[in-house]
C-alpha cells in the first residue's frame, strides 16, 4: 500500500519526539496501520535553531505548502494563529488532523470539530488534556453507551507539584513556587498554571466531550492556587483532607452543566487524593460504569508524543480502512450555568471574638441562608479564638450570601479560609 | 439511515442490562452512531425464566437463526460452547461481534481475532477485562504508537475484597471468605476467583493486546490467595506494604515476555496499593507514555454493560462509516518464558534457631545463589526467633534454589512466609 504522508507543524519538545517516534517505530507502526507512515516535512519558524535531532532536510518554513501535500497533519506548534488557519486548510484539503493545542481547542474547538465533520475527516486531540493519559478516547468511545454525570480532574502538573510540596514540606506557596521554577516544573512566568487558566482550558475540552456540548474557556469558572495558605493545608490535614486544584464538570439536572476550576479539599480516602507531584488524574462518574479514574503523566515531550502518536495511528488506520472515527458533535446542547448554581460542601475558617453567644450568631447566619453545618470545631481562646466549619452541600450563591452575612457580624474578626470540598459521598 | 440489527446472546445480569441501555438510550445512541440500533432478539436457554425486564417477545431459544439476521452480535452468555460457534457463525456472516467472554478469549481468542480479521469485521471485548474500565481500547489504540513494557493489574474484585478486609480487620482468610460469600462478593464455590484462574484469564487477554502476541491462559503462571496468612498481611503492614493479587505481564529483553498471577507485596506509596475492596485497576508502563493507571469497577451488571455498549457503538459506527477498528494481530510473536525467568524482589519470613552463626549460614545460601539481600530484620528470641528478609531483584529460579538451600539448614526451623514484591523502583 502507498505510504501516508505526515506533516508535522512545530519542532519543539513534543514535535521533535513525534518525529523521533515516527522514525524509530517505522516498521511497527506500518504493521499496526496497514501502510507505512512517511514524515514529509516539519514546519518551523526558524530553521537555523537546533531541533533536538530532527533531520535538517525535513525542516521548512513554508507550513502552508507542507500542509497541502499531507494526508495527516500533526499540529504541535501551539497558539491560536497560524495554527487555526493551517488546521482549517488541512481539513479543507481532506487531510486528517492531530493536535495537542489546548489553547486553540478551548476557544475555537467546536469550529474545528464542525469543519472536520463536514469534510469527513478525523480531528483528534488526545494530547491536549492530561498529556499521555488516554482519556479523551475512552470518554468519547468507551463510554459512548453510557451517561457521564461528572468529571473531576487534576489536570495541571505544576500546581499539583506545588500543592504536594506545600503539604509534605509545610512550606509556603511562595517558597515552593521558587523551588518549582528552579527545577523546571514551573515557568518563569507561572501565571497560566497557578492562576488556573491551563486547567480551565482542559476543563472546557473535557466538558465538551463528556457532555456533547459546546464549552469554551469563557464558560469555565476559574480560581487558581495563589491564595492557598499553609494554614489551609494544615487545616485540611487535620480534618483528613488534602488540597488539590480540581477541574470539575458536572451535570445539573437534565439539561445543564457547570464547569469550574478551583482549589478543593479532597478526603484522603478519595483516589484523587493520592495523585501527587506532577502526575495528573481524571475521575469520571458515569451512570452505568460507576466511578473510573485515569492516572498518568500530564506533560513532558515523550508522554505527550505518545498520545499524539496514538492519534496518528488511529487517523492513519481510518484512512487505510476507509472509515472515520466518532466525531465530537455538540448535539446535546446542555445549558452552561455559572458557578452560583454549583452545589458543593465548604470549609470555612473564621477568626472570632472569645465571648458567649458567638456560635449562636454565626449559626444563625448559616440557617438564614439554608446552609447546613456538618462539622464544627472551636479552636483557641482569647485573641486566637477561631471556628472551623465544614458544611453540607449548598449552592455557591447560598455560601456567598452566608459569607457576606458572617463578615458583617461584630463577633467576627475575619474569615481566614474558605475552600470548596469535593469527593465525599451523600448530601 | 437503516437501523442496525443487534442480537444479544444471553439474558443474565449483563445481557439484561445491555438490553435495558439499548432501549433507554435509543435516541442518544442513534445520534452517536449515525443510525438507530434495533435489538432484534435475545437468545436464552430457558425462555420461561424471569429475565430482569427483558421483554418476552424478544426471547428466543434459536440462537443460530437470530445470529443469521444480525449486523452486530453481542455475546454475553459465557462459557466455551456454544458461544464460540455462534461467534464464528456471526463473523462468517459478516456481522461484527462484541463479547465479554474471558474464558473463551483467554483460550481461543487468537482464532476468533484471526477469523474476524479475515472476514473484515470488528471483534471487540472491552468488558472481558476489568468490567467497566476502558482499558483494552486505550492499550490497543491510544498506545498504538508507544511500546508497552509492563502491565500490572488488580483484575479480580473478589480477591481484592478479601485481601482488603484481611488488611483492615486483621481477620483470617477463611473468616473473610465466609463474609464475602454472605455479601455476594464471592461465589459459593470461590475457586475460580481465589485460585487465581479468573485473573489468569484476564492476564492472558491483556498480555495478548499489550504485546501483540498470542497468549493463552496456559501460558500464565497462576498462584491464588488461599495460602496468604494474616502473618503475611501483618508483616507487609510493618514494612509499609500491602498484599494484592497481581496479574503481571512484562517484556523480558527484546523478544520475550513472562505472564504471571500471584499474591504480591506492593509498597503503600504505589498507586495500586490504594485500590481497595471490589475495585480493579491496571497499571501500565510504556516507553514514552511512562506510568499510567486505569481504575474502576471490575464487575457488576451495569458497569460491564457500559463497556459492552461502548463496543457496540464503536462497531456500529464502523458499519455506518464503512471502516473497521484496529485488529489485535499477534504479529510481534514474542516468546513466552515460564515463571523461572521472572525477576522480582522477594519477602521471606524464616523461623530460625536462636544461636550464634545462624545469620551467617543463611546469608551464605543467598550469596551462593546470587540473591542479594536488601533489608533484614531479626525478630523474637528463643523458640520465637525469626528472620524477615527482603531481597533485591532475582530470578524465580534463583529464589527457588535459595529456598531449597535454606530449608535444608539445621538452624532453620521452617519457612513461614514467601511472597513476591513489586512496585519499588530500581534493581
Amino acid at each position: 500500500m502507498d505510504s501516508l504522508k505526515v506533516a508535522v507543524l512545530g519542532a519543539g519538545v513534543v514535535g521533535s519526539q513525534v518525529v523521533r517516534l515516527l522514525t524509530e517505530q517505522k516498521s511497527e507502526l506500518a504493521q499496526r496501520v496497514g501502510a507505512p507512515l512517511e514524515v514529509i516535512g516539519v514546519a518551523v519558524r526558524d530553521p537555523k535553531r537546533s531541533r533536538h535531532g530532527v533531520p535538517a532536510e525535513l525542516l521548512t518554513t513554508d507550513a502552508s505548502s507542507l500542509v497541502a501535500k499531507a494526508d495527516i497533519v500533526v499540529e504541535v506548534m501551539g497558539g491560536i494563529q497560524p495554527a487555526k488557519d493551517l488546521i482549517l486548510q488541512a481539513i479543507a484539503n481532506g487531510a486528517s488532523v492531530v493536535t495537542a493545542n489546548k489553547a486553540l481547542l478551548s476557544r475555537e474547538g467546536s469550529d474545528l470539530v464542525l469543519a472536520a465533520e463536514k469534510a469527513g475527516v478525523d480531528l483528534y486531540f488526545e494530547a491536549s488534556v492530561a498529556g499521555a493519559i488516554p482519556l479523551l478516547r475512552p470518554i468519547r468511545e468507551s463510554l459512548a453507551g453510557d451517561k457521564v454525570n461528572r468529571v473531576m480532574g487534576i489536570v495541571n502538573g505544576t500546581t499539583n507539584y506545588i500543592l504536594s510540596k506545600m503539604e509534605t514540606e509545610h512550606a509556603t506557596y511562595e517558597d515552593v513556587l521558587v523551588q518549582a521554577q528552579d527545577l523546571g516544573y514551573a515557568e518563569a512566568d507561572p501565571t497560566a498554571d497557578v492562576a488556573g487558566h491551563d486547567a480551565a482550558a482542559k476543563a472546557a475540552i473535557l466538558a465538551s466531550l463528556a457532555f456533547h456540548t459546546k464549552v469554551t474557556i469563557e464558560d469555565v469558572y476559574c480560581e487558581g492556587i495563589t491564595k492557598v495558605t499553609d494554614a489551609d493545608i494544615i487545616a485540611a490535614e487535620e480534618m483528613g483532607f488534602v488540597v488539590k486544584l480540581l477541574a470539575v464538570a458536572e451535570r445539573m439536572g437534565d439539561d445543564a452543566i457547570v464547569v469550574r476550576v478551583h482549589p478543593t479539599m479532597v478526603p484522603k480516602s478519595h483516589p484523587l487524593a493520592n495523585v501527587r507531584d506532577a502526575f495528573n488524574a481524571v475521575f469520571v462518574e458515569a451512570e452505568s460504569a460507576g466511578e473510573l479514574m485515569f492516572f498518568g503523566r500530564g506533560a513532558g515531550g515523550a508522554p505527550t508524543a505518545s498520545a499524539v502518536l496514538g492519534d496518528v495511528v488511529a487517523a492513519a488506520r481510518n484512512r487505510v480502512t476507509g472509515g472515520i472515527g466518532p466525531g465530537d458533535s455538540s448535539y446535546a446542547e446542555l445549558r452552561k450555568l455559572d458557578i452560583s448554581h454549583a452545589r458543593t460542601r465548604y470549609y470555612l475558617h473564621i477568626k472570632v471574638a472569645d465571648r458567649p453567644g458567638v456560635l449562636a450568631k454565626i449559626a444563625g447566619v448559616f440557617a438564614d441562608n439554608d446552609v447546613s453545618i456538618q462539622v464544627l470545631h472551636q479552636d483557641g481562646r482569647g485573641s486566637d479564638a477561631s471556628l472551623v466549619i465544614r458544611t453540607h452541600k449548598a449552592s455557591d450563591a447560598a455560601l456567598a450570601a452566608t459569607l457576606s452575612g458572617i463578615s458583617k457580624l461584630d463577633v467576627v474578626d475575619s474569615i481566614i479560609g474558605v475552600m470548596r470540598v469535593e469527593g465525599e459521598r451523600g448530601e
